[in-house]
Order: C-alpha cells, then sequence, then structure tokens
C-alpha cells in the first residue's frame, strides 16, 4: 500500500484501493480509542492545522481538531464569523494569509460548492473537504465505509438504502461513490420531489417505496430532514413524511435482524428516526462518530504525513 | 486519603473528608502557580477535557482551559451558540455523539438545573458542575473554602456572612453545603425579598440587618447582584440596595481588623462592593481566583486520573 | 546584545538598538519557517499565552495563536463578545481577574488607545500592543521592517513612501517611528482631508500627488481603505481615490524596477491596490505575513523568556 494523494475533495475520483487504504489506516486509530484515555501519537507533532469552518458544526470542528491534537498537531480554528471576511476579504485572499504562516493541513467547511478546489489553489497545504454545498462530504462517506467494516459488512455482498432528501444531501452523493467503488449495492430510497431520476446514472437503484425496501437490505441509512425545506414544497409535512419515510419499530420489524441503521446526525428524533430505533441494537450512530474520528487522523496521517505505515 | 467520586455535581453529597482531600490536593497546585511560569504537569497527558458552555463566561472557561492544560491535557471548547444545539439537538443527543469520540472529562455549565446529571447519564467521563441555573457551584465553593484555608481560617472557630441575593444564587447554596460540613458558622444576609426564612433550614442563621452582623464575623462575603433582577421588583433602587446591604469603607471600619472580604467576581463596583474595599487589603478576590485554579486541576487530578498522591 | 524591555506598547520609545535586536531574532524565527513542516520550540514551554482582542482580526489572532504555540506556550484566546464585559465589567477588573490564573504574556487588540498600558498596570504578564484604536500597531511596524530588510532594503539608503488613509491609521503611525529611527526616508503621500500637515513633525515629508514620488521611492507601502469613512467626507468616490491613490500596473510602470510592493491586509483589490500588482512579481504582502509570525515569536521570546541568544 502507499499513497499519493493530497487532497481531500470529494471520494468520486478516489480508487477502490485508495479507500481501502484509508479505512485499513484507520481500523488502527479506531482501535487506539478503545482504551482511556484515547491513545495519543506524536506522528505529526510540530505540524500545523487550520479548521476553516464558514459553516458552524460542532460535531465535524470538535472531530477534525481532536484528530489534529492526538496526532501532535497545532490546531487553530478560525470560524467565518470572527474573520475578516466581514470586511469582505475574498475567500482565496484569507486562504493566502493563512497559508503564508505555514500550514500543514487545511480542513474547510462552506456553503459554496468547490470552496475546497478554492482553498487547495491557494495553499501548500493538504486540503480536506468537510462538506461544500450539497455536493461532497467525503470523510462522511469514509466513516461511513469504516462503520460498516467495523460491524462486518461484506461490501461485494451487501445492499445499502439510502433514504432521505437525496437532492440536497452530500452526504448521499459521498456514500454512493464510496459504496459503488466498493462493489455494494445501494439503493436510493426518498419522496419523487427529493430523488430525481437522475441519479440512476450513479449506478444506483431508485425506489418511492420504502417499505418495500427494508426487508432486503443490510443497512438503513437515513438522512436528516432539513425542515426549512418544508416551506419550499419539496415534500408535505413533517408528520406525512415520517409516517412514508421514517424509520420507526414497525419498520425495523420487517428488517433483517442482522440490520445496521445509520445516520449522519443530528438526528430529528421521531422525524425521520424513532427514538426508539435510534437508542436500540441496531443502531450504530455513535460508532459512526467513533469512526469519524479514527478516518479523520488517518486522512491527516495519509494526507500530511504522507505515509501509510512505517 | 482516597478518592472514589467520578462527578462533581453539587458539595450536598460531598463528605467532610472528600472536602479536606480536594483542599489537601489543591493546596499543592496553588503553590505551584507561584512561580514563573505556573507549573506543568503531565499528569493527564494525552486525557481530553471537554468545555461545555451554554451560558458564557470567561473567568470560569479559562479556569477550566488553562487548568486542563496544564496537566497536559487536550482541551476542546464547545459554546451553545456555535453548536448544532441551534438545530434543535437534544443535549442528550450531543453529550453522547461528543462522547463517542472519547472524552475523559467534561465541564458543563448551563441555565437549567440538573444538566450536569444528564450529562453524566450519557458520557463515560467525568463531569464537573461549572453552574448549573440557581442550583449548584462546587468548583466556586470549593476555591472560597481554599481561599479561607489559606488565608488561615480555622473553620469550626469561624463565622461567615453571606450577603446579597441569595435567593437565586447557586454560588450562595453550595458555600452553605461546604461551610457547614467543615464546621463553620454561616449567616445569610440580604433583603427579606431575596432571603426566604427556609433557608434556615440547611442549618445557618439569617440576618436582614447587615450592619449588625458586621462585627461579629471573620469573613464577610458579597454575593453579585443581579440588576436584571431589580426589575422584577425583588429589590428597590441599586442605590438603595447599595445602602442597606453594600460593603464600603464605613461598614468595614466596624469589621474585625482580621476580616476577609470575598466575592465571586464578577463586582458591580458601587454596588454590593466600593470600588476602595475591593481594591484594599482585605479583599481576596484575587486569591479566590487563583485559588479557582488550583482547585479545578484537583479536582481534575481526582475525577479523571483517580489518585491523590503517588 | 540585551534586551531589558517587558512589554511593547509602540516603536516610538523603542531605539535603534532594540529595533535591530527583534529584527535579528525574527531573522532566525523567519528561516525556521522555510521548512515543512515550521519548526517547533520549546523556548517557552508550559508559559501562557493570552490573546484578547476586543477586535475581531483572524490574521493576527492566528499569528499570535501559532506564535506562542509554536514555541510551546498553553494559549488561551479571549473574545470580548464571549465576555463577562457584556456584564459591564471593567477591563481593569477583567485582567487582574485573568493575571491571578498566572500569565506570562498578554497580547491586546482594543479600539481604545492605551489600553495595552492599563492592562500592562494590570497584569505582571508581559503585554504586546496588537493595535489600539489609531495609536499604534507596533508589531506590524517591526514585520515591515522584517519583511524590507529580508528583501534587501538597506535602510540608510531608503526612501518609502506610505499612501492613503495616514490620518486614521495605526499601522502609518508605527511604520513611521520604526523607519526613521533605522535611517530610511519616509513620505507620507494622501489627499490632504487624510494627510495633515501635522505630520511633517514626525521627520518625514508630505506629499500630495501620488504619481509624483512613485519614481523615486524603494518601498510602495499601501494602507487599507476604510469604506465607511467615505461617509464622513474625508475623500470623495471610491473609485475617484482608487484614480488618484491607487497603485495599478501603469503606475507600476513608472516605479523602479526593484521597488518593493507592501500592504498591511486585508486589500481591498481594485481600490488601494490593483489586483495585477497584488498578485505581481513585486508584491510582498504575502512575505510580510510570515514575516509577522517570526517577529510574534521574537518579541514573545524578548519579552517573556527575557533572552537574546543562548
Amino acid at each position: 500500500m502507499e499513497w499519493n494523494r493530497k487532497h481531500v475533495f470529494d471520494l468520486e475520483d478516489f480508487s477502490k484501493d485508495e479507500i481501502e487504504t484509508v479505512l485499513e489506516v484507520a481500523k488502527g486509530y479506531r482501535e487506539s480509542m478503545k482504551s482511556a484515555p484515547a491513545k495519543t501519537f506524536d506522528y505529526l507533532k510540530g505540524y500545523t492545522l487550520m479548521n476553516m469552518f464558514f459553516e458552524s458544526s460542532t460535531r465535524t470542528r470538535v472531530s477534525f481538531e481532536l484528530a489534529g491534537k492526538r496526532l501532535g498537531m497545532h490546531v487553530v480554528n478560525f470560524a467565518s464569523s470572527a474573520s475578516s471576511l466581514n470586511k469582505s476579504e475574498s475567500v482565496d485572499d484569507t486562504i493566502q494569509t493563512l497559508d503564508a504562516m505555514s500550514l500543514d493541513a487545511v480542513v474547510v467547511r462552506h456553503s459554496t460548492i468547490g470552496t475546497p478546489q478554492v482553498v487547495a489553489a491557494n495553499t501548500q497545504a493538504a486540503v480536506i473537504n468537510a462538506g461544500d454545498g450539497t455536493h461532497a462530504h467525503p470523510t462522511q462517506a469514509l466513516l461511513d465505509l469504516l462503520t460498516m467494516a467495523e460491524m462486518g459488512i461484506d461490501f461485494p455482498r451487501a445492499h445499502v438504502a439510502i433514504t432521505g432528501d437525496i437532492l440536497h444531501s452530500r452526504v448521499a452523493r459521498s456514500d454512493v461513490y464510496g459504496l459503488t467503488k466498493l462493489g455494494a449495492k445501494v439503493t436510493l430510497v426518498g419522496p419523487p420531489t427529493l430523488l430525481p431520476e437522475e441519479f440512476e446514472r450513479l449506478g444506483v437503484d431508485i425506489c418511492y417505496d420504502f417499505d418495500k425496501i427494508i426487508p432486503e437490505v443490510d443497512v438503513l441509512y437515513m438522512l436528516r430532514i432539513q425542515k426549512e425545506r418544508m416551506e419550499r414544497a419539496f415534500f408535505p409535512t413533517i408528520g406525512e413524511y415520517a409516517k412514508l419515510y421514517g424509520l420507526n419499530e414497525k419498520r425495523m420489524a420487517k428488517a433483517k435482524p442482522s440490520v445496521l441503521v445509520m445516520h449522519p446526525g443530528p438526528v430529528n428524533r421521531g422525524v425521520e428516526l424513532q427514538g426508539a430505533v435510534m437508542d436500540g441494537d441496531r443502531s450504530f450512530i455513535l460508532e459512526q462518530v467513533s469512526c469519524g474520528l479514527a478516518v479523520r487522523m488517518a486522512l491527516l496521517q495519509l494526507c500530511v504525513g504522507g505515509w501509510v505505515t512505517r
């Protein structure tokens, strides 16, 4: 195994080998978190990680911050509200300025698609996309894959249903690339207004009837519903959405006993996921969070450190 | 001396032995701050502390942050305004998510009583209450006790007057538990609207006449007046409050020469405390701040490290 | 070389020797940033740096934060919006409180002139002014000098034009002190409303015709225009300002081939500086940022560590 990639923009251009290398390295870090305290490394001691979050996100920012700190990095947080961007400076100029302070990794989340590429064009640091608009969220997809692998999923034999607002979901998009590259069968599920037929081009099945697909799948991956979207008539009431596409105990009864329930968080309890299912023994949502930290440590090791094993 | 407690919710259920153990350990840390730079330890190297402040507080957040860093911990700050809680996630789910990143200590401040217990139910980390509503503020009480001890107070022979808005004060409540457990006599002082008679049940005296009690006490502990409360008719004007219950030089002249003036900060100069008294040589407000850092280091050592001496 | 200064308020009272010492030490740190990762030192391990920014500034805060971390310091950030100052506590009391937690360095930015001196009167820590109102910005001036020195400027033979809103610029004021102490000739340039004749008292020339001075100078130092000021009638439209005092390619054609273009950032592209000039090969704006980090590391070493070489 070797590694030649500096930036992580999306899984679309990752090879199967690269994904498997990330998962292999991340497995080791996942293991290192099982003792208390979680193990700390000095692999990237003295390197500098900058978290640039132009959209707020506690869990993702903290995950990258801890990933960096547990590898020995200097971590600096930058949030747009506290920034000179208020003074109408361009993203390019901001990045170039920060880059001149010698950064080694930049994690960026922004509502505009393609921002990570803009950042990469203006820094010598490795750039990791922590979500750009509705486009991509590659670390989420990698952590989803790691969670499935840890829980025993054999991708070439697995069938994964991703259910919810596919249209606006950067998570769904990145998960589809990751899962199909590893050979899994993917079915996208949701109301027609949120699931255009064009998605079939990604090599997945499309299904509007959640109940029909449930018994067949190995993973029920539920997406977060953005309540704001309701007002724009993408779907009817919250109640009706939950009735048609929410995962509740009644639906769980029809699923395989070995099914994994997953969600990128934060969950709208009682909407896309009933509380009892979220807290049930088939839910691996917290394992996803742990795997997220492990995947981010792995990506920092690979993209900043440049080595797979040593 | 040994230590078997993981969480610090309030002093109500602390034994006298436990309080004395905290003070003993904290004394060492207080000493370690007297050189420049303050001494740094590696006792908790690699452990992770998360500061969760749902109410803003510079001094308390910084105190815990430095306590963690000077013990070698990774410290991550989380403030509610920057968090996913805006997206209506529950505190439970937020904590569980963060806990899945392997936390060792969580410091929490929240306006809702009982939040620290909710946090503890959802994490494997040690939880330290940094203030929950009007209920408890145990680290404030412990630092108050350490300050008194450092300044030579012999608790079984001491008489402490706590003056101000007792009704809404988590500081007063926690101080009463700490002081009475160590054998001190406590008198609560304030206007009747802010000092219900029920407080007598806590084993303290109640007094509405500040001037009468001043000559008798060893400690004049002044509480911060929340000006917002005036509008709700709990007390008359700021001026009248200061006249009846403010500590000024004239009143200081009637106090014992050895009296300690204390305040949890930040002080409303000229209201509960006249500037000249605050800056005078009987004021130990800054010593309280130093003792606060020492007490927090001690609690982290005890609750996270699990050892008293080694 | 030796060092006897604890605080950095302004360059006005710096000796030529002191400035040269800072530049000498900073040169070493600038060199240490040229490998990847930038070199980290343990010179100030265990010392505590507090960043107190009462005005927001990403680049300056991050620069000091990284300077501290790369010297091994504990760094704590404090921003006014998150602070108890909202509860109307005075700056004095806030500093005294934080000082009681044993700080070694305080970096302060505030809109009120003289705040760094107020801070220094209330702490035992070394205080570094990161900008006070329109008064002074000494670390900016020192990084400007380092940039010029690194780029081969021989100060006694150099002529520097500083162009823009001189009246309101703490950068211009500090640069004038630094440059004249090192023997450089300085010409201030701008519209009469923004460039009162009194500035001549500082030992500089004054010029209202930008085009006339361009061919003569070795450094074209452009100041940021605060668009808000336009409304107060200090100057006409943005377009007219750019036409008279903006640095564009046409003007660059008249400058010495060796001229350095500098700017404290963030730049209003197309106003004081045309994009092509900013991105051109005579622009040293990013070098300024790198030198800024080096100068801040040098000042922390000198003022906190107290030594020049060892």
